[in-house]
Parts: structure tokens; C-alpha cells; sequence
């Protein structure tokens, strides 16, 4: 089941990758054996009137926030502003079937034995193959090359579901809040973990943004970054809330959600103190939003990411209004997000349906 | 808040290793300098007027079938003969309070830069560090060295919760069933896998009874390997029966399983053939079995593993007895053992109750 090896690069067509960044993206050298074949679509962040570089050779798109309120209008005010949440537009705009997002202070990493590692290529053969979320099997991923279901593992399972997203670690910095930062300064990510393995149906898990792939047409409309920086009482919680809310919904619809491979280089920590001010509301906030989302259940009718992306906006104004206004704004921005993706997205208004290409 | 390091044996005191066997232990020798400082308890299985070789200056106990039928009286028909399902008979008769088992085809596995492996010393890490079955923390166990609670991750549930069990895995043969034995007889394990991680609360997994250890105060009473072998119609279900039980006992009382490292060398693989024969209706019956503890619930007023598990019989009577008669015997059997421990073990008839060391 592991997806083909070849020469021609896996999805060159199907896939774009998603870069938020405010500065040149020299970062793109590193990655031009990797990336090069692909379609990057960059979300320029902050001052519009800034020019970004972009390396030579590169395929790309590239919109600032002037293109940003231009396309969207007034629903423009659902994508956030100074904070790599604004990524979220670029998966709006894509009409791929498949997203890879990486942050701008993201190199290649190196495996074990020296070896540059191809991220996205782990990523696509994450997405390509099913995930296992009903019941945990102890050798990772069964359908990697030279593994499989063990012993006991119920046959009925064996097919498993389809992947909806693909979330990869990092090696060096890794990615601590800054309470953590600021207690181990030094500690960086040495142990590279060779596995890959499906979050089991029922686990929250924290969803970085800085090393992630999925496939739109499963899960696009809820891959939503919230409202973080400018004007926002909070920052550095855009792919946690990401993550709570695809999460639930994979686990509803019955879609897989991979973690583990691959890793990528993280090159710096960010400022710590900086972090804590824009984490300290979301930390206290968590210990509510967790048991929220480990307990939403979402009705029958909800067959489409539409769908239970708009109840689960209803539920979040219902049952967190009262925690801070501030979700209120933001359940309101759920529903402006799905309203934006709807339109940007006429043919695709269904989750997995087959989208006719806008090219 | 991993284990000290120390020169002298972790544990020396508190832990048995058990082994079930039906030949000379050669295989110790190679354990020699991990296992000799601890106290062994071998299961001799089959025919008890075998002398079972020991080699010299290991410190042991050794029972055959007629130890335990005069030890048991009646109730010694819950221990299976003829199956490895009799080492839990160890796990009965043992006063410590965790307990480690192999099987005798299992060697020293090597990690990758060459070095010997001491199984042992990881399970007890993964034994006295918390388990955290909440929310799954992407960078794995994180009370490793090097590694933390990664952003996203609650503050509320970094204590964690106490690990009862800790699974561990296999280099070379894995631990297949027989149609997947005899589709791939050539696949070896080779993929070592640098992780321990906590199995998600609600999560069912296929334990392994090879590589296997536990807190015995914590969930000894559950660790029940069931009827397998001589008389009964399936075998190598015995694991995965406990696997099932445990794991719901644990996710109802508040405890941890881990799975992943350590790794030991698995050498032979057993035959595939007379595997399908043991195994066949363990196949057909699994499909209903792992509904049925998926959706197990416990009484609040299950407070006590014992209690938990005399429950857990029942349930099992009345809703697996109309799928084969051999699970209204089974649940007879899981209340014997309990008897049988409670018998053994009478000042610690509470789970997690201090226990006095008969020595």
C-alpha cells in the first residue's frame, strides 16, 4: 500500500505548497530539489508594501493583505493579520487536492545515516495510504514497506479509512510553549523516531502548522487558523485550534488523521518572552477548550466538513461564549471562513466530492 | 522524571521475571548480566516429569502442573496447559510488586549503533515514569530524556497518571498471525523504532505476551491469560485476551499503558500452520470481541481491580456466552482466578493497596 516510487515527482499536478512568511524566502534553496516541481502558493503577512523575494526558478502565486481584502471583501476579516494564521487563506485559494504547509524557518533534515529527507514526499505517502484509527497497532503504520497489521489486529479493520491530513515533527528546535522555552532553553530535538502512526479515533492531539499536509477535498474547509494576532487577544494557538476542530471532525466522518513522519529542520526558537504574551490567555483558555472538544458530538446529518464545521461553530458560541467574548468573534469567523471557502470553492461545496479542476 | 541511573539493578527486590517454558533455558545465558541480580519464577508447561535445565547462578522458583494443581486444589483449572497461557500462574504466586515476563525464544536485541539492549531496564523506566492517556503528546513519552510536553499540550494533565503496563516489541520475527505468517514468511522486523508512548484512553491494542511487564499492585489481578491449549478450543488468544481486559481496566480506574521500547530479539517463528489451527476461531470470534470491550462499560462503584474484573466477567457471560459456549466457561474462569489470586494474595485483595512482602 505504500505509495509508488518514481522519478517524476508523487502529485506534481494535485498539490500546492503553503508558505506564510514576511520576509525573502532564501529558505527555498535548501528545499529546490524538493520542491521546485511543485506550485507554492505564499501569504505575505504584515506591510503589503514590502516585497518579498522569492528564489529564481520557483513556481508561485503570491498574495498580500491588499490581495487578501480585495478577493474576500468584507469576509476578509476571517483571516488573521501579523500571524502565520494567515496561512489558512492559501489553502482557500488553492484548487489542488492536496495541501503542504511549512514554515519560512524550516530546512531539510537529515535521517539517521545522513541522508537529506524528502518532507513532502513522507507527507504525500502519508496521505496516500489508509490510517488506522479504530484500533492501535504496535508496529506504527501497517502499510509502510516491511510492516503490517500484528497479531490480534481484527481483520474487518485491516482496509482502514481514508488519510485527511498528515502532521510531521522537527528535529533541533522543537516546538514547546513558552513556559517550556523558558525552562529549558537549551533542549533540542536529537531522537529521530522512525514511525508513523495514526491519532486514534477519540485523541486530541496539539496540531503544529509549521510541518503539515492534507488532502482539501477531505478535510479543506475545516483547516481554519481562527483569529490570532492583530487585534486578537491571542497568538500561537491557530493550529492548535486546527487541529481540535479536524481532529473531531476526521473522528466523525471517519477519516485518519497520520502523525510522525517526516521530520523536518526547525532552525530557531522564537522569542520566549514575546510567546508568553501571546500564549498566557490560551494557556488558561485550553484547560476549557480541551474537555469542549473531547466531548462535542456532532448529529447524524453532518455528512459533509461544511456542515460540521457550522455546528461545531454554533456549539463553540453556545458553550464557550461564556469562557471569553473573544469566541464568540471567533465562532462568528468559523462561520465567515466556510461562507469565503464556499464561494471560492463552488464545485467543492461537498467534502469528498471530486472537484473539477479550475486550470 | 525518567528512572536514576544507577550501578546497582533497578528494582532488585521488587520485580520477578516469569517465564513459561517447556525446554532447558538456555536463552538466560545471554541475559545472564541483565537478569541473573533478580529473582526468576519459571511456568514449566506439559509434562511435569521433565527436568527443566537451569543454567547455574540464576536465583529461581520453579513450578510444573502438578506444583499447581496441588498449590490450586480445584481452582487450578483456570491456569491452561499446554499453552504459554499458564504464565500467569507466576504472576499469582509472586510477591513483588511488578512483574516482568519473556518467552524463551526471545534474545538481546541490539539498538542501532550496536549496543546490547537491557530489556529489562526500559521496562521499569517506562514502568516508574507516568503514563499520559488523555491527549496524545506528539514527540512521544515525555518524561523521556530530551524531551517535553510539546505546545498545545494541557498543563492540567502533564502529572500524568500511574503506568501499570508496559508493552514492549520485537526485532526480527514479528508478532504476526498465521495468514499473515504464511503470506509474507520472509518479512523481518528491522525497523527500530526510537519511541514509548502512551495507548490513548478508549483505545484498544493487540498485547503481546512476550516482551510484556506490569504493576502487579496496580492491574495483577487483571493480567489473566484466560483458557487456551489442552481442552480448549483456541490458542494464542491468551495475550490478547488480557490485552482487551487490562486495557479497559486501566482506561476505568485511571492508569497508564505504555507501548514501544524495549525491543528484544525475536529468534524463531513459530509455525504458521499449526498457528491457523490455534488460531482460527480466535479470528472469527475477535470481530465480536472488540466491539464488545470497545463499548464495555464499568459501574463507578468498580473501585478495586478484583472488582472491576468480576464485572467484566459477567458482561462477558452475558453478552460473548450466545457467541460460543467456550465464553460462559471463560467467565467462570476469570472469577476462579480471581478467587485463586485473592487466596494467594490476601493482603492485597485492593488493587493499589501497600502490599506485605511474604519473604
Amino acid at each position: 500500500m505504500a505509495a509508488p516510487k518514481s522519478s517524476t515527482p508523487l502529485l506534481k499536478d494535485e498539490l500546492d505548497i503553503v508558505i506564510p512568511t514576511i520576509r525573502n524566502l532564501d529558505f527555498l534553496e535548501m528545499w529546490r530539489p524538493f520542491f521546485q516541481p511543485y506550485h507554492l502558493i505564499i501569504v505575505q503577512d504584515g506591510d503589503p508594501s514590502k516585497t518579498i523575494k522569492v528564489p529564481d526558478g520557483f513556481d508561485y502565486e503570491l498574495y498580500n493583505r491588499n490581495d487578501i481584502n480585495k478577493i474576500l471583501g468584507p469576509k476578509a476579516n476571517c483571516i488573521s493579520f501579523k500571524d502565520s494564521a494567515c496561512r489558512c487563506f492559501g489553502y482557500m485559494v488553492s484548487k489542488k487536492k492536496y495541501i503542504f504547509t511549512i514554515d519560512d524557518d524550516c530546512f531539510v533534515a537529515k535521517d539517521p545515516t545522513g541522508k537529506e529527507i524528502n518532507a513532502l514526499e513522507q507527507h504525500i505517502k502519508n496521505l496516500l495510504s489508509p490510517s488506522t484509527p479504530f484500533f492501535f497497532n504496535t508496529l506504527y503504520d501497517p502499510y509502510r514497506d516491511g510492516t503490517d497489521f500484528v497479531r490480534g489486529y481484527p481483520f474487518s479493520l485491516r482496509e482502514g479509512v481514508p488519510t485527511a491530513v498528515s502532521h510531521g515533527l522537527w528535529l533541533n528546535i522543537p516546538d514547546y510553549d513558552a513556559p517550556t522555552q523558558l525552562v529549558k532553553p537549551l533542549e533540542r530535538n536529537t531522537r529521530f523516531v522512525d514511525a508513523v502512526m495514526t491519532i486514534p479515533k477519540g485523541t486530541l492531539f496539539p496540531m503544529c502548522g509549521m510541518n503539515l499536509a492534507f488532502n482539501r477535498e477531505l478535510i479543506g474547509p475545516a483547516m481554519y487558523f481562527g483569529l490570532m494576532g492583530d487585534g486578537q487577544p491571542i497568538g500561537r494557538y491557530d493550529d492548535m485550534w486546527a487541529g481540535w476542530c479536524i481532529k473531531v471532525i476526521c473522528d466523525h466522518l471517519g477519516l485518519g488523521v497520520k502523525t510522525g513522519l517526516p521530520y523536518i529542520w526547525h532552525s530557531k526558537a522564537s522569542n520566549p518572552f514575546v510567546n508568553l504574551k501571546k500564549e498566557y490567555k490560551g494557556i488558561y483558555w485550553q484547560e476549557e477548550l480541551i474537555p469542549f472538544f473531547q466531548s462535542v458530538a456532532l448529529p447524524k446529518d453532518c455528512t459533509t466538513v461544511q456542515k460540521c464545521y457550522m455546528e461545531l461553530s454554533k456549539q463553540v458560541k453556545a458553550k464557550l461564549g461564556k469562557v471569553d467574548d473573544y469566541f464568540n468573534k471567533l465562532a462568528d469567523a468559523m462561520v465567515t471562513w466556510i461562507e469565503a471557502w464556499d464561494e471560492l470553492n463552488p464545485s467543492g461545496a461537498a467534502a469528498g466530492a471530486p472537484k473539477v479542476s479550475a486550470k
